[in-house]
Order: C-alpha cells, then structure tokens, then sequence
C-alpha cells in the first residue's frame, strides 16, 4: 500500500507544475495571465454549472475528470495557444512522451485509466470528450470578452478566425453555448 | 434559456476572482504563493487519484464538486490561514454572506442545490465531507514538505501544532493519508 501511495503522491508532486504553465489567456480582470492549473480547475467549473447544455447521454462526471487532466501534458510540452502555428505532428509527439512520463508515475491500473481519459479527451470522438473540449473552447473568448480582448488583441486575430477555430468546436459539443455567446463577440469586435 | 445562461455566466466570471486569492501555501518548487482558484484545481485531482483510500461509501464524484466550489466564499471572505488566529463566528458570518452573494448568482434551483453542497463541506458531517475536508487538509503538508517548510516555517508551527490542527482532520477522513504523513512530517522536523 505504501509503494502504491508513494507513486500517487509522485504523481500529484508532479501535477503541480502545471501552475507554472502560462497560457495565452488572461484572467478576467486583465491584471495577468492564466496559468494551465486555474484554468483547469475553472472549466472543471464550468462543467459544474453549464452540464444541463450537454447532449442527452452526456456523462458530467466523467466530463470533469477529463477536464482535471486534460492539460497535465503541458508540464513537459508547454501550452500550443489556439491562434498560434504550430506543428501539429510534432507537439502530438511532444505530448505524447509527456504523457508516457508524467501518467508513467502512477502505479499501473491507474496509469492506463487516466491515460485513456485523457486520449479519449484528445481524439474528441466520444459525446463526453466532444462536450470536455467545447467547455476548453468556450472558456476563453469568455474571458477575452470580460478583460476586453485579451489574447484576441494580443493574436491581433478576425471573427472569421475566432469562428472557424473556436466557435466550431464550441458548436460541435455545445449549440447552445455558441449560439449565446456568438453575438457576444460579433458585438465586441463591431464596436471596435 | 438565455437568461439562466446569463446568471450561469455571471457566476463563472465571477468565480474568476478565486485565482487572485492567495494562500499561506506555497507551490513546491517555493516560487511563489498558491492561489485559491489552482489550489482547487490540485485537491480536486487529489480526490481523483486518491479516492481508493476514502471510506467504504464514499461518492468520489460528489467530492470532487465539493472540491471545485469549497473555496468560492474567499472571494468575498478571504482565505484565513490554518496557523493564523481567526475569530471563527466573524468568519463564518462572512462566509455566510458572501456564499449569499455569489451563490445568489445562479438560477434559483442551482444556487439552492450547490450552496447546500458547500454547506454540506462546511459542516464537515457526511461521509463524502469528511473526506472532502481530509484532502483539503493532507495538500498543503505535502507541499510544504516539497518546499522544504513553507507555511510550517513561515508560521513557526511545531509538530504538535500540525497534529493538533492538520493532522486529526486527515485522520478523520482518511487514516491511511495521515499514517503515510506523519512520519515523513517528524522526520521533516527532526532534521531540522
């Protein structure tokens, strides 16, 4: 039981990097900004209150565990901001061998289950994991709406863009969500 | 539709402001204060990995949403240190008002059902609570072992302190955590 313990509390040692891991965003008060551990616990969050928008069939639980570790990868890979190029093959590669480390400090039957959540949220091809990845999407044009542009101006980015690289995703898990905060955006970049 | 999205929202920007609530605790690595919004995020990864060693009965998912919202009312009411003196009735008299407050963000049927979870925490009476409010309790000795003192030196606390305040709460809800820590804290402060 204490080897099993240890490797848990490795694990969870390890976690705690993540909130050092900056990303594109910022806080809603524009004052800097968010770091992958906040955001992860805010969209675990959302999860919280927004599950009755999920498709019938939806899983909330497993959505919010999916959302603690979706981006625990970052400790080794970094965080790819969604208006930023990227190769994609690489960072794939990248996060994989993250993946392998940082899942590999859990004893076994654990590292193998967290690891397939986490795959799952990646491949986006179960209801759970498309509607784990709108609520990642839907997060931050939220915040970039309360601080006043934030990574939109930072990115110097279009609608056209925000649309074709976030507001799909968000549609695709969550309509409802895209639909409330489509003229949001369409509003703010029109006031300009 | 739209406006029980609308008080949805408000209370997830609002929730923001739990990133800016710092904690006695330190990250591991020492750099610097945590924060109430990434501490969250980390005691609710906790209960994820850590969820074998609660009692028999214990529900892991209803604690990880205890978890998420435990800390909410700091943002109104601040975070009161476990080794600093508080005047426990004024505290849970601001607690109280500002869990009205943010609470009160939500549609009427939320704001009633997640308050009564964080209430539940609070009393610390059910099962599922008192392993909620171990977890809370086991990350910051965990933490300040990795940054070798942290609050414990900030606060000049003993050993006994730490028993007394920290330790009996792991205890409680999961004797297991607090067999595997107590060695490892007096070995802490007996190198010292």
């Amino acid at each position: 039981m204490s080897a099993r313990l240890n490797a848990q509390m490795a694990f969870l040692n390890e976690a705690d990097k993540l909130k050092s891991v900056i990303r594109a965003t910022t806080l809603c008060d524009g004052s800097r900004h968010e770091n992958s551990g906040e955001h992860s616990w805010h969209i675990a969050l959302y999860a919280l209150i927004l599950g009755e928008h999920a498709p019938v069939g939806v899983d909330i639980n497993r959505v919010i565990k999916m959302l603690l570790l979706h981006d625990l990868v970052e400790i080794d890979a970094g965080d790819a901001p969604i208006f930023g190029d990227h190769d994609i093959a690489l960072m794939e590669a990248d996060e994989a061998k993250a993946a392998d480390r940082i899942y590999g400090l859990l004893p076994t039957d654990q590292s193998r289950d967290l690891r397939a959540l986490w795959e799952e949220f990646e491949a986006a091809a179960t209801p759970d994991a498309i509607f784990a990845k709108s609520l990642d999407r839907f997060q931050p044009p939220n915040q970039n709406l309360m601080s006043n542009g934030g990574s939109w101006s930072d990115y110097k980015v279009s609608f056209g863009t925000i649309e074709a690289r976030v507001g799909s995703k968000i549609a695709r898990g969550a309509p409802t969500l895209w639909d409330w905060l489509k003229p949001k955006i369409e509003d703010w970049f029109a006031r300009r």
